[in-house]
């Protein structure tokens, strides 16, 4: 039979136009899900070049392995000026660096909250000189084995979890939660804000020293394994995270000779705040990305970072580059009567969350957080399965219940994002974009396509000439 | 064309040894999944009878209807004494009413450790003969408005839940739970049990009532509304509930007074025991169920409950009358080196979590059950979808998120049993047949099929006349 003697059978790739115009014809069609590869012309030689590298295969390998080898116990709690060795003057915050200039609103509120939390300023608008001013100076939390929430903006007085890696003994750190809506990390900086930072410095954080002391280290990474199988995915739903860390620490922090009303000042504020987890389970990913770093050859993500104006991404084969593109706005659900019109463009280290396997890449363990950030249940399940496509491993620890316990997809690959087109997932809040505005809602986002194929382009770069 | 000119097409009902023995023979065979129904000769016209009970459909929602609307909250917790009135020599226990002679291992257990509790005997063999004297007598929970998990033994001394339904007024009561392993309700009395429940009764009673009195009532409806939502079913995973119960009543623990040594030991008690919540879910389930009751023409199920060796079932329009057959050993996983020769068959109130659409009808909401119970993820979802089958109405509070936010399947409907041949799936602990064993598994039953049918018939009975 010739070709055309029979009738068409037609199968649609990529963009579904074609095959939409076919059905309103009552044309047979099949769609193949496709989407073309990312980057420009160069591309396709250098993804040639990253996998014709020798190294590549073994270097993914030891990198994720590293990452999911990794452990996470919280050893210490103490402030920023003695952990991190910050001075008086110093800040860190989320995401690649970044000039004032460029900043957006809720990093420059956060840092004007921080000026004025640490008493270098009497008004908003003197910090907001000071900062301008040339004398004050901030990095990236990630430059200093830090990761921030949001704006996450550390200072000096500022009481941090500190985190081991039992495995490979590296050190994390991240402040303590302070809770939702009017917070620091959002950028907003009123007085209730700083004076609620000043009762975590004084009262809270030297609590849970003690109670940490007292305990001994708490398996972070345990906690997070459980949460999975309690409807929450590690970055916006940490409920029943929370609420183990808290289990944990109560019976030292009722030991711990503290006057009871600061006890149950400190539990109730816990107990009252459902991402008090978020800050311990995303040192515990930024132990995991660090272990896999510096691995030569390797097309690993190790961190994914965004300061609200710019996302980064730093990638295992590349050492401490980073491949900067422009944060893209989240959609998803407002708080009140906010709308898109008052969201800021994507911000915060949290992304170190789906950097590892949790967060977004979990959201079929955690199908309730569609209340919190939109969509639907069957989205959830989708998301996770997608991100297989990109990532190196299951993760034997971290597992999906509704999957059959799968692990989640673990070990984004810059060369499988750059091949497939398919962006990675993330879950995150919504900071408003005015400064001291705070938050605005909870929402998804992907990295812009740009940064993946830059980063091949560099791992290019550094493979070994075949000859 | 002639029936018998074309190639036979085979459709299958019921069991499936046909449309296997054709699959074999490389037939093309639709099963239809199908069996008999309930009962006997009569059954049919009985049901029939119910059906045409003008009465019946308006029964059947106003019973579902209160079900669905009742309300519980924790008022206060106190001594079986002072809140039921117990006097000393009276025992209350799980399931319908039953004789030392035909009492299961377990539950003799139960009652020689409450009478060795209660001071009435010296050493288990001198409580054993004070039992088959006479001179002591026990009688079911559900007769007392109370409800107790396994043997559900309550004796004067023990401290209760006390809820309140503020809907529609009921009170019901539950002990505390003693956490696993060799414990009472299981039918273990060694001197560890008896000293746990010393301490109960001493330190932990007094201490939860005084942070419910200081706290308020506590809304247990509104945790077990949010444990659903993080895989937690609510009769054999209660990890978020405890959870969350805890939470609850913290700042008024530690405010209260009480010496933080004796807090923390209560604290750690409570957090220790991921099962602590279940005897607050079950009064919530019995309140819902009471609500339920005698409403004329109504075959709404309105307690399951097994005192290990009959299970029991009494329906809405039939008032306190007791349908009861032989109780199913259940099959699961066991603990340790125990097997299926160490089970006891099904004992317990706790399959009032059945009764009001949590437990087995909610298992799709905590796939991570099957690790505890045995089975796949999707038999967990199965069994869930199963149940609405045989229930009257979606639960617009109980919801499962995998299932889109669907109402779990509530309120059992005796004759859509009898119809359908489909039994409540139950979820349950299985306790050892030999008296002072406790617990050697957990796993899943069904109740006797004849059960059904029979309270069918005592409906008919009791449906007028047509004519």
């Amino acid at each position: 039979m010739s070709l055309l003697g029979a009738p068409p059978r037609v199968v649609a790739v990529g963009a579904p136009m074609f095959a939409d115009a076919l059905t309103a014809q009552a044309v047979a069609v099949s769609q193949v899900d496709w989407r073309p590869p990312l980057g420009g012309e160069g591309t396709p030689g250098e993804v040639a070049r990253v996998l014709a590298d020798p190294r590549h295969q073994a270097a993914n390998a030891t990198a994720v392995g590293r990452m999911l080898a990794a452990g996470a116990e919280l050893v210490d709690v103490r402030p920023a000026r003695e952990a991190l060795g910050l001075d008086s003057g110093s800040f860190l915050h989320a995401g690649p660096p970044i000039e004032w200039e460029r900043a957006s609103g809720p990093l420059r509120g956060a840092l004007i909250g921080a000026v004025l939390l640490e008493g270098m300023a009497a008004t908003p608008d003197e910090a907001e000189k000071a900062l301008t001013a040339g004398g004050l100076h901030w990095e990236p939390c990630h430059h200093h084995g830090a990761v921030g929430p949001m704006a996450g903006v550390v200072s000096p007085s500022m009481w941090m979890f500190e985190l081991r890696d039992p495995v490979h003994g590296g050190t994390a750190w991240c402040s303590l939660n302070e809770g939702l809506g009017k917070v620091l990390r959002y950028g907003a900086y009123g007085p209730e804000v700083v004076e609620r930072l000043r009762w975590m410095s004084t009262v809270l954080g030297p609590l849970l020293r003690t109670a940490v002391g007292a305990s001994g280290a708490v398996d972070v990474k345990a906690i997070a394994t459980q949460m999975l199988q309690m409807g929450d995915e590690g970055h916006n739903r940490n409920r029943a995270g929370t609420l183990m860390f808290l289990r944990e620490l109560l019976p030292s922090l009722i030991d711990s000779g503290a006057p009871t009303s600061e006890v149950a000042e400190a539990v109730r504020f816990i107990a009252g705040n459902d991402h008090f987890f978020l800050n311990l389970g995303m040192p515990a990913c930024k132990l995991a990305g660090d272990a896999a770093r510096d691995v030569p050859g390797s097309s690993l993500v190790v961190a994914m970072a965004r300061n609200g104006t710019d996302f980064g991404i730093q990638v295992s084969g590349t050492g401490d580059a980073w491949f900067t593109g422009p944060a893209n706005t989240p959609e998803g659900l407002y708080l009140g009567s906010f709308g898109p019109a008052d969201a800021n463009p994507d911000i915060g280290d949290s992304a170190i969350t789906e950097t590892c396997g949790i967060g977004g890449f979990a959201m079929a363990a955690a199908p309730a957080i569609v209340r919190f950030v939109g969509g639907e249940v069957a989205d959830a399940i989708e998301a996770t399965q997608l991100m297989y496509e990109i990532t190196l491993a299951e993760n034997p620890t971290y597992q999906v219940p509704v999957l059959g316990f799968r692990g989640t997809p673990t070990g984004i690959d810059a060369v499988l994002v750059t091949r497939t087109g398919i962006l990675p997932h993330i879950n995150t809040g919504m900071a408003g974009r005015v400064a001291g505005t705070g938050q605005v809602g909870a929402g998804l986002v992907n990295p812009p396509e740009s940064i993946f194929p830059e980063a091949v382009a560099a791992l290019a770069e550094l493979a070994p000439l075949l000859g």
